[in-house]
């Protein structure tokens, strides 16, 4: 439910309705924006009566929201968010768009170095790089686990570069926040829900990819489980869904970044790597998702994808990566210019 | 790999496989099965070189397994598993076609107890019911949680039924594992690995529902978590995948029932409700289970549907789950006499 | 538009309401049924306005269908279609389960006599076999075409058997017609409009297969195509659908078998064998879809899988068949004898 | 099969190659291209013995295609086709991003003619407008049929713009390809092969739309049939596949843009309209096809989008158009641009 105020009421009208909703045993939150003055109710589970708020004068609009979200709703929250994250890095709203890049996974000091400082070289500021590795095998590997959380602490002290890693479960989530910057939610992870809320608690950054079948309002109702722990820093991330077509590894879903950009006030990336599962496509795709109107990308990169641990046929070769970079930052340019006109 | 032996290999042919298998800082798993003495190899990450088995003279034959899953393929276990649950009750194999009913959520003592008693008086056995609900919204039901495990709990105490639960995040194992007699993975957690791998701990009969968009190498690969975590109480369970088909809720995809059955030795059931996601469809698609070999059934029914707090409209009357089990079991009967004839 | 009117209503009454319709350019057409009198309004592309039907006294009732269909619906048809094919064989509503079988294409003279013979041997009363064959590829086996009718038109002469081939081209409907007893619309031509209505105007019987990601609403309304034409001897055929399963050909939705029943009057079928693409699952999923309540079933068979020109791998040989052939009669008995009780 | 002569082979020892091939009863084809002199082979059903190639010494490789199309594939024409239109406009290659626009169905005279117009002045060269209208319910509007093409005929004889349209049926071919440009063939007649022959034989430029559930391999191997009848003038259109997603009316696959042209010649174009049939998401992804590197779009426009007949909520306002029009333009000309850098 949201309470929208006529543009006459007083602090004293707000009050009101918050102590309304409170008496319901609901809670009110407050709905920034200059246009209007507006109330969301939330704690409840299903329908609110209208009746309690008939007789306060200041409201002048009462809307039910009928979707599974409402923190993570453009209704709740008109204006764009922008994550901060350390080093005055920003993703969201009119922020630079953000390249992130890195290996699927960790596999030893030297890889991540190198690629840690192959990146700073050519302007990129976040490394992806998998500690836990969700495999659909026991049998295959799975990650360096805490040893690779070091290393990503080690390099980031090192180099300056912000990191970012995959948590699978609400224990992990401690220790990885103390060693990353950034903690990621996979896509097979979506709808673990004691994991969102753990990260939720956190107050992390958190990059939140999308289910490979979820819909749409499944994936901004997922984000409502951070949010409503009380995390407001989630970038939404779409990397492909699962379809019929087996020409590539997934469905790169591209239109629901300008969907979920009208839905929602959270930034929004795009990971052309698994969305595609092909080298030689990373590079449209991920030019294409900067005219779409991502925040950002994540790209898989690697010394030597001939001989990665997982994920080589789709991870770029450091001159691949160095050249689509170059490209990235001339289209963003361009679109730039080209929205001021 | 699968090392099939010489059918007059010895116990000390035997011990040399696994001794070899031992150096190479792999784990040798002996195959049951009166036609062959097999010993399968795992904990290895990828291919493993013949060399050092070509010696051994007693060796018939190397096969090289490529599929993600070892210990639930047939190849590593070639006769049915049955499960052993409380009270001599089995599924598996050739054991009796297991009906197992109840609520979608546990909504309170009476409904937990209603049902329980109806279900004993009908005949059925094991009792399902959600304390953790895993919800696609924060804001609905999210299910009683620990109280809803003393219920179950009490209700198994009381009236001697088994009871199955979900269970949503590797914290809830322990407990869960003490107040119910079967533990459930839901779809949404299929590739949780630390919880399956916390499950494969427990020892507990687990069910496994396959993901909405799970394929069935996935599904085992899941169940192979399980297994190699030492618990080889593992019961797989279609409940429908997600299509473009909307008229049903999910796709019933029954011919996995007779796939899985050629590809594993593990008992699978099936879950019309969640698979249909209507009443009306409930009945003819539980008893087209039956016939396509499906070990038992998983059917959600009600004390009143219509005021359920979650999945109503799946959700059997007691008198139409009453008729149901009935054809069921003379259905059974039918199969029974006549594979025999 | 479906107006129902009050049991007394006369002649006189009904003739009122048809005159109205008429005089709004539309069509009425009477629907069969012994509870109620009831016309149906068709003709029309959106909504009908209810006023010039007010002031009718012996209406009751005016509902707006607003389903894509109305012809093929219960609504307009309560009681089930059974469809006469020659020879006084039969199949929908309480007829006897109708098998039809036989290869995907026909090879030549001899393996459409031999398996001919064969079905009449164990008591299948109608061949299938593709004259025209719907290839992906143009460098692909395209079918006998007019040969293959001729082939087909002497089979039936000579051994009585009645024989269905599918149609791809408005050209083909007519000398088809005249060649074999049931015409067929394979899955990619579901939607090819312009030869649903050709084979409506033909009156012949008719196997509408389900189109590879049809929806049971897009299914029934290429139905209602047929029947607008003035054909109502339309058989429904589930054969699968495409998703994201590969461990199948298709992914068999058998839910909509009983789901199809409760929208339409029209007889279904299932077809196993494009359903599953595996031999070895034929049998399980046959028998499963005379459970469901399927009124046949359509089964790849050859006398030489391992050598068919095309779909090899989903043919059952000869024994298997006829196996099968005895399961099925068997459980259809038990399932007679039991729905009387 | 694509045999491969040696640098130094003549002319008569590609004479030599040619007359072996028919000696087989199959057809030789030169693959035109600077770099090798090859020929490859159609008209065979399945594989090619090599044997009859052995002893010629001008041969320097012999390659079995595997895959269902050869004509359209890059291995058989390794240089882009550029389809010639009348008025001297091209698409493929590295000619100019066509767009195409206009209304989803013909309504009527005026409205095409004002369609026309705005086009014209915007600087669009190629109309939209379906005569013949595929709907999923015969109840639906069916397209002025005939009279369509009429007004098609008229318009582009005055205003010069040249007009596309679909045929659904072999026997509209003939007459649409008098009265319009450009014959298009839509995603439910994808397979639709007499149809795919028909177009084949006409000569006349094609815009083969990619079915709603055909991977990219199937929509190629459509596209060859084409090819086969002796019609090059092919242009693969993407407008998004069947998905379990419902946000968007369908998917947007736009990842098949540079993988087609990886596998194939021919040009491919984009229609953002069909494949999220939202107004608000067209923009966006048909500047992201630009990117993607699309050859063309199609975009549905009207003059009055909330009183379609059909598809009116995917159609942009003639001011949106221009808008998007200007933006492609500039976004068309940087990627120009930057790419000779």
């Amino acid at each position: 439910m949201l309470i929208v105020l006529h543009h006459w009421a007083a602090d004293k009208d707000v009050a009101q309705v918050k102590r309304t909703i409170a008496s319901l045993g609901l809670k009110p939150v407050a709905i920034p924006g200059a246009e209007r003055t507006a109330i969301g109710v939330i704690g409840n589970q299903g329908w609110i009566e209208d009746s309690p708020f008939r007789g306060i004068k200041s409201i002048r609009e009462i809307i039910h929201v009928t979707k599974p979200y409402k923190l993570v709703s453009r209704d709740f929250h008109p204006s764009d968010t922008v994550v901060n994250l350390p080093g005055k890095v920003r993703i969201g709203g009119r922020s630079p768009f953000l390249v992130i890049g890195g290996p699927c996974a960790i596999e030893g000091r030297d890889q991540i170095f190198q690629t840690a400082r192959f990146l700073k070289k050519v302007g990129v500021k976040v490394l992806r790089a998998g500690a836990y590795k969700p495999r659909t095998s026991p049998h295959s590997f799975q990650g360096l686990r805490e040893e690779g959380l070091e290393i990503l602490d080690a390099v980031r002290k090192e180099t300056g570069i912000l990191v970012v890693t995959e948590v699978m479960s609400p224990e992990q989530v401690g220790l990885a926040a103390e060693k990353v910057d950034i903690l990621q939610i996979g896509a097979r992870n979506m709808q673990n829900f004691d994991l969102l809320n753990e990260v939720g608690r956190s107050g992390k950054p958190v990059v939140l990819k999308r289910g490979l079948s979820a819909t749409v309002e499944e994936w901004l109702a997922s984000a409502e489980y951070i949010l409503l722990g009380g995390n407001r820093n989630v970038i939404l991330c779409e990397r492909g869904i699962r379809t019929f077509e087996t020409a590539t590894r997934n469905t790169a879903d591209l239109a629901v970044v300008p969907l979920v950009k009208s839905l929602s006030h959270l930034p929004v990336i795009f990971d052309p790597s698994h969305a595609t599962g092909r080298r030689d496509l990373v590079p449209q795709m991920a030019l294409a998702s900067v005219v779409a109107g991502a925040h950002g990308v994540m790209i898989e990169v690697h010394p030597d994808p001939e001989h990665a641990l997982s994920d080589g046929p789709q991870s770029l070769h450091f001159k691949e990566f160095e050249a689509l970079c170059r490209r990235i930052s001339g289209l963003e340019g361009f679109m730039r210019r080209s929205s001021r006109k």
